[in-house]
């Protein structure tokens, strides 16, 4: 299972950091275990959508094909649609633009019962806007205290957060990128833009060594998953996640003898 | 195959309609026919989400217990969560009151690219309101045709809708009830305004026939689904929305040639 950025560390983001961890599973015995814990995820799913009593915010952040949609499919594979939410960022419109950052974060926070998955976030934020130079250093710098403190007040009214950094190393990036060309059915995939940000992978490296530095809280902890190998990904992913929610000790709500009697009257 | 509802011809809501039709498959054959058809659901849902020309909704409407949760967990399985999105319409908040009922419905309308799934609808202003008495008689007969301009500007504008009512008959349901207060894992499901709408059994038989009587359209088609059978039910609603998307044509988006060529400047 993976352990939590520790923001005394300093942090490793080299492109042996993403090759599956010798700790992990290999073949069949992988394949077995990532079924089990999908399946698992799709119980506490249930449970969760009953219990009513938490929301569960997974935020995905990765560079360009480092496999975020890949991730959402499988691992939420045995989630009912119909409490999962998938909510993806993109460049904020002009009408978000004229809100605080987190104005439209804030709005599609899941609601207690739900799980929420974003498909990049408020992080990119202090990410693409650092590397981009889209904001001042003052502004960018400010956001950190910001985010930290935003998500402690969700984690406070029963949202609870899990960050995965889906990390891929620069030879699987180009790997995927070029089938995105090569196979038919990618293209769609593709944005030219993606190449113009795969030069600036350095200054991407250090912007998200921050914010998961920076970020990587008591009550919503940063995950680096290594992400070259995706059934790897996904299993780590996922037994990560269910762990966190075996702990909230969730249960069906039971009805009241008054309520439970009422099946005498059923005809 | 499910055929529409014809608005031309009386429509036929008895215990005996709820139950697994003559032609559909039984045992082994009606198990690998459902995965076979849920599976290429999932299928034609990516190519929608890359095709991106056309927003599919599904509306799913039937009395308390008839098992809209249970279809929307078992017929989009395969489906990727991040291309579908379930909306369920409870009663109106004080917000969504001070509007027209349309409003909440038209904000929660798909996106081109995505599957929405609504489990109650626009039609509960046409049943749950008119059961009750919640408005004067003129105002619910006005909304028939309302709801039909409604769903032909829909269409016209790249939606493609398909209703589905789950008929079960007055047995099933009381045996899901109970099932809902002697299962303690099924309590959260138990309103006890369901014993309630059950005694007004036949109100809603009438509500319903005259909705999807009224609101069969060529371009908005009702489908009774016998639901007493809940791998039936789960069969006949997936083929039929499959056989739909299938007919759009679908594919997925090519790249231009000097989108392509970029895959050699990958390095």
């Amino acid at each position: 299972m993976l352990v939590p950025v520790d923001p005394r560390k300093p942090l490793s983001l080299t492109d042996a950091d993403a090759r599956p961890p010798r700790f992990t599973p290999k073949g069949d015995e992988l394949h077995e275990r990532l079924d089990r814990a999908v399946s698992e995820l799709g119980d506490l799913q249930e449970v969760i959508y009953a219990d009513r009593r938490f929301a569960i915010l997974v935020i995905l952040q990765g560079r360009d094909a480092s496999g975020k949609d890949g991730t959402i499919k499988h691992v939420f594979n045995a989630c009912n649609p119909q409490g999962c939410r998938v909510k993806s960022f993109k460049a904020p419109t002009a009408e978000e633009l004229s809100h605080d950052y987190l104005w439209r974060v804030h709005h599609a926070i899941p609601e207690r019962g739900m799980i929420g998955i974003f498909n990049r976030s408020h992080y990119e934020d202090v990410i693409v806007t650092r590397v981009k130079g889209l904001v001042p250093r003052k502004i960018w710098e400010a956001r950190y205290e910001q985010i930290n403190a935003f998500e402690r007040h969700l984690t406070e009214n029963s949202v609870v957060i899990l960050k995965f950094f889906l990390h891929v190393s620069r030879d699987e990036q180009a790997e995927q990128l070029r089938e995105r060309l090569t196979d038919p059915t990618k293209n769609w995939k593709f944005r030219a833009g993606d190449l113009e940000d795969r030069k600036l992978w350095k200054d991407y490296t250090v912007a998200y060594r921050d914010a998961l530095r920076k970020c990587s809280t008591r009550w919503a902890p940063w995950y680096v998953v290594p992400a070259d190998h995706n059934p790897t990904r996904n299993l780590l992913v996922t037994e990560t996640i269910n762990a966190r929610l075996r702990k909230l000790k969730l249960h069906y709500p039971r009805a009241a003898q008054e309520v439970l009697d009422l099946v005498h009257t059923i005809r």
